[in-house]
């Protein structure tokens, strides 16, 4: 069996900000020479998180107009969590709802995804480096 | 390592509708050979999802209320996405609450299931053909 | 390949708990030997998720009421599932919100983990004992 590791980092300019990672992975897939497994992409922060879906700009808007209503940054004194001096309640609670990681099946040397799946990196507290790890493991 | 990969076809008659698919992922693992693994099973369309959860009508009933509460189907303009011409903006977002995938752990050859788990597909934009990847690997 | 395998039972006080699980499944990952791979954590039951986000209780409570919010236990004839005599149909919803399962990358024998990723059980319909699976499989 093979394994590869790569913690990548990203900075965002927003607080919010959605990220399509997918050529990044992939480059990480053709490196590790892995031909057959399984390939885990997740958040190494609990305020972020990775998932699938489109590459389409109204989408993203939705999904953002949809976090925002469910889980909204402000008034701050809504969560609990903010009296530690933190701001970021909500963030924990959109990272939540969007999901920490994804598990993307390798299937002779690529990711082995239907036509429109796009791997994103969804940033809810940002405007710091943050960590996000690819372990691809097969052989 | 052994690895098995296979994707399942699914043509819904109704735009959402909820299909316990437990018995292909068994039949998959028993074809498979593999004793001892993970298995991955995830939508391969990004308005499906696969969960796990009770094969009761009254629940799956719950879910579908709850997820047309949270993003109904209608008015078609409060999507962005629908701008592009879809009108399955409420999909997308139907399917990142139930989750694209599922990770089942591989036992003496079987799904190592706790008493009530069941793999079920959910189907939020059907009436045409839609894929679902299965992915064992082990030994 | 090695593999790992072990059922955790936890039987909490409250209906709703939610139980920090770290220190448990690094006490597996140790007795597995295993060094890179993956560590599958999931809740055997389907009223109970296996999530990770930061161990802080002001954080803990934002969820509690934030998933009381979406998905209240009372009244009890909002879900069709209780109809069949049981009284958690607010659970399984609340589960489906915070996740089955997650997977976590094992490298140099340690869960790789981000600064504040700890891997909590959360309970929804407690008071008797209920199945947490760890599998970890690699070399």
């Amino acid at each position: 069996m093979k394994s590869h590791t790569k913690h990548l980092v990203f900075n965002t300019k927003a607080r919010r900000e959605y990220i399509n990672i997918t050529a990044h992975i992939e480059r990480e897939l053709l490196e590790s020479g892995i031909q057959e497994g399984l390939c885990l992409v997740n958040a190494m922060h609990i305020t972020a998180s990775v998932y699938i879906n489109d590459a389409e700009s109204g989408l993203i808007n939705d999904f953002d107009d949809f976090l925002e209503g469910l889980a909204p940054h402000e008034p701050l004194s809504n969560y609990r969590h903010n009296r530690t001096g933190e701001d970021n309640g909500d963030a924990h609670i959109k990272r939540t709802i969007m999901g920490r990681e994804v598990v993307i099946a390798v299937t002779e040397g690529t990711l082995d995804f239907g036509p429109w799946e796009q791997i994103y990196y969804a940033e809810f507290d940002g405007r710091r480096p943050k960590k996000v790890m690819v372990k691809i493991i097969g052989e």
